[in-house]
């Protein structure tokens, strides 16, 4: 059985010694002190470890099941749901007039990496419901606010969002899920949405699904889309679920991983809806809550990638094979154990540097948005916007590698389910794809974003790593050769990339595109220098200052001594195939395939 | 349903066109006449198409079963086992006197990918029965190879290998597996042993166990450890399957792919067995027959990832889905296939050139041990044996890779299970593992043949590069830009990997053996390019010779140009990575992970 020990301590490493977040004047930040954060991190911790994450296997192993058109959720995660419920964690970043507790969005990120990390699978339940609530907040009446919000945030009520049909996907346009009005502002929602997360499901009282879709005679194509509100159970004037909706299971779908969410085919037969926002702007709404519903999937990629770094370590140190080169370090067992040898290391060290990255570069993109929403910092907005999809995309791509690392450290061991690993690579396999596969995510990164106002945001990050780099480039004797100099040399490479798209994107966009995802790697791996040097910093001003826990310490700038060496080069390799052009990648018929 | 066609003409052309078999000198090679192997190709291709793949999806399904000791294997696959035993498909590269077909194992590598590809759970009950068969035929005596042999080959009787315990997997000389002498020739047989595939099922007469296993009182660890064959039937006097003997199924293993093989815990209960070649001699046995086990898994990598790649292409040349940037390429559809895409388009190339670079590297491998066994040249024996891991480790995780590419370009279709993609990751990933982790691929690279004979199978390799270079930068107007060039570059950072192992790793092991991971990738790399490099001068040669299939050889020219330009860089990341030296990587103590 896998085990699972929520990163308490590096999360709060990160709030406070890199982000500093109790001094931003962001609004709200000021409550985050460190000990308040560090309980709320230390309970939820509890919940991650204790409750969730023991139900991990058993959601894999038993899946959901349709009977009767009833979904049943595997054994236990009804309880567990209660508790979560109970424990107010479903509302933690939610206003305070819906029941939330109102604190930021990055401690419900940091809280949301925990989660996730225990069970990714249940986590999405209480994940989905967010995202329908946000966008409910952030386009409903006052009167669906009312109506919809306090049974969500508390999780009595989940939420879903049906985008997907069967013949597309990303190209929303060609949906034809219908809309009729009602002529009294309801509307007849018919078709069929697929894909659908958490669809239905025996945790909740009702079910709120927001769906997309077209009212007859609109303008063509995405521009004609508009959202609906279509709850399972249409809302009584009490408040209460009342009639059932026409609005049914088709099947479960089954899948590779993420057993324990009931993955649904919805058919909509005539069922009520309401419109959520204005007519037609369907995907404007769908998109304001896009950023966090996407740096939320990113966090899945960190998430599977902690946990299973986590339990390929427990193994590297109990698993007896072999002996070290350099002689026996457990000369009185019959081997030594699996963490002697240096390829398990070279695992080891890039699962764990990864991760510790991605988590700060995680909170970092949180804090972002927070300074976005709390403080209507424009500059913020954008900047987020442009990360992004680096962060989906990079982080799950990422995510994902190293799963597959963790588990080949447990060899054969790795490949039976009985150790667990193999849910990890399954589950992780999901975050690549869903909220935008990661190819439509370098699409949207080079093809959109990029260019957004002159390239203001690109320019406003470059100008972040210089400055930083000038800043810092003394704060130890070698912090400018083990972290300043790889960081500048990387961001050089990214600059370059940018460069090269803007002279030869002009003449032809193919350029451009045939390497956005080698452009959304380089942008990830230069995030991932930049938070390292961030904590090298961090790290070595707590040793400086004689902190008490040096070896904490000792080990962040080990760990970032390894990134820099090891995978931040990674940016000459995706630099060189950028500049290769799109002629290598268009050269071939489509017949030639 | 994911379909398979067979890549015959591209097996033909590498047979043919690059390797030019039929005019070698090694024994046998000279009837490998093009319509000969054209036609053994097509019949294999048609059973591969039509019998094994068809298959594929139902043994994932399903998976065996254990019944009251009986393993029973999926719908189908017994009456498909038949046929392909009646087609002599099972005995191809073994010799006439024992009933094969006596052609080089070149023919056998190439049918070989082909029912990996269809079905690679199927195949392995023939693959294993196989390595047995070879184990006794070089070192089992007379009666041993006349009372086994013509079964094994004819698949009447299939094989096993018996190596992993619970407890010790790479590290064999832990095993506890007992072998006490009866005094008349014979041994008990005490253990357990796991992971074994194909360990029993319905589809044979018998099944013939290879088991490791400790004499007492022989030397202690690996140096104790010998071989014996332990039939499932004792075979009496009249050579029929007689008594059941000690050895039984504990259980069939749950894992991530490859449902359809019967994966097995088997119990030895004081089961008889016979010594197959010397006491303590086990290992070398084994060993013998290693290369070609390695380079059959290898192809696997390879054969997932055609079989994958093929199914990618389909759809995105049938899904619609956006619209091209240049402009509508389908104007008269509601969107443009997905092939139109820049970033598709990169992901299927990025398959294609490895799939068909890896088929010429596999199939140039198994020429060399043709060339080794059937010429007896130690000279191709040193340099297959040195090759073997790199064909192991890099071709299963770049052929993994690619699985997951394929499955990328399905979207969110790829991770259900209806549309067959997630089969061929689940399945691909097991290649990494089996055989010697590929982290243990690395180590046996760089700690073991990268030096043997004072580094002269790699300067071997050098050589042979840099010749190619050289009689060939004219091939073409472009060659020398497009193919030389990178080549040239490429096999120059794996010498000055080669070289920074020298210089370092005398003085500690562990800064050799820290970048080995990488070694193995960027000799990988070198390879796949020189094939290439080889592929494209072949295709320019029949383009100027005036070839009435241009297109087919431009395809390959401009296939090997993406090669070259997008993939073969990875060579300066891995060399980058392996001159950081081992600091990074053991930097930390084992509590600080």
């Amino acid at each position: 059985m896998p085990s699972y020990t929520a990163p308490a301590k590096d999360a709060q490493f990160i709030l406070h010694d890199v982000l500093k977040v109790s001094g931003s004047d962001i609004p709200g930040y000021s409550e985050l002190e460190p000990e308040f954060t560090g309980a709320v991190l230390e309970e939820a911790g509890k919940i991650a470890s204790a409750v969730l994450h023991p139900l991990n296997v058993v959601g894999d192993a038993e899946g959901c099941r349709l009977e009767n058109g009833v979904v049943y959720t595997p054994k236990g995660f009804k309880e567990a749901f209660e508790q979560v419920k109970q424990g107010g964690w479903t509302g933690l970043d939610m206003p305070e007039e819906f029941g939330g507790q109102n604190m930021p969005y990055v401690m419900g990120t940091a809280v949301g990496e925990f989660f996730s990390s225990a069970n990714q699978a249940f986590t999405m339940y209480q994940g989905l419901t967010h995202g329908a609530a946000s966008a409910i907040l952030a386009h409903g009446t006052d009167q669906q606010k009312a109506t919809y919000l306090p049974k969500m945030v508390s999780c009595q009520w989940t939420g879903t969002m049906n985008l997907t049909e069967p013949h597309c996907g990303t190209d929303l346009g060609l949906m034809r899920t219908k809309a009729e009005p009602l002529g009294d502002g309801s509307y007849k929602i018919s078709g069929q949405k697929i894909f659908i997360s958490s669809g239905d499901h025996d945790m909740a009282e009702n079910v709120v699904h927001l769906v997309l879709a077209k009212i007859p005679g609109g303008p063509e194509g995405i521009k004609g889309v508009s959202l609906f509100i279509v709850p399972k159970f249409i809302v009584s004037a009490d408040g209460t679920p009342g009639e059932r909706n026409g609005v049914s299971v088709g099947k479960i779908e089954e899948k590779m991983g993420i057993h324990g969410n009931s993955t649904c085919v919805m058919d909509y037969d005539g069922a009520t809806g309401w419109l959520l926002g204005e007519e037609h702007k369907g995907m404007r709404a769908m998109f304001t809550m896009m950023n966090e519903a996407r740096l939320g999937v990113g966090m899945q990629g960190l998430a599977q990638a902690e946990a299973a770094y986590q339990n390929a370590v427990e193994y590297a140190k109990d698993r007896l094979q072999g002996r070290a080169v350099t002689g026996a370090e457990n000369p009185d067992g019959p081997a030594d154990p699996l963490i002697v040898h240096p390829d398990i290391r070279r695992s080891l060290m890039d699962q764990k540097s990864f991760a510790e990255g991605a988590r700060a570069f995680l909170l970092w993109g949180a804090t972002l948005i927070d300074q976005a929403h709390r403080a209507g910092d424009k500059d913020a907005d954008g900047l987020i916007s442009l990360m992004t999809p680096v962060i989906k995309g990079f982080l799950t791509d990422q995510g994902y590698d190293m799963t597959v690392q963790a588990q080949q450290v447990y060899g054969g061991h790795g490949y039976i389910e009985e150790w667990g690993m193999s849910q990890y690579t399954r589950d992780a396999r999901i975050a690549m794809i869903y909220e935008g596969a990661n190819g439509v995510q370098a699409l949207d990164l080079v093809g959109r974003k990029l260019g957004q106002h002159g390239g203001k945001y690109v320019l406003a990050f470059f100008d972040l790593v210089k400055t930083f780099c000038q800043e810092n480039k003394d704060v130890s004797e070698t912090f400018g050769k083990d972290f300043i100099d790889p960081l500048k040399a990387a961001s050089k490479d990214l600059q370059a990339a940018g460069m090269y798209f803007m002279q030869k994107g002009m003449k032809d966009p193919n350029h451009a595109l045939a390497g956005s995802y080698d452009f959304m790697h380089l942008f990830g791996q230069v995030c991932l220098g930049l938070m390292w040097a961030k904590m090298g910093k961090a790290a070595q001003e707590a040793l400086d200052a004689g902190s008490d826990d040096a070896a904490f310490y000792e080990t962040k700038l080990a760990t970032g001594r390894y990134y820099m060496a090891r995978r931040l080069p990674a940016t000459k390799l995706h630099l060189a195939r950028i500049e290769s052009g799109a002629d290598p990648v268009m050269a071939l018929d489509a017949d030639a395939f």
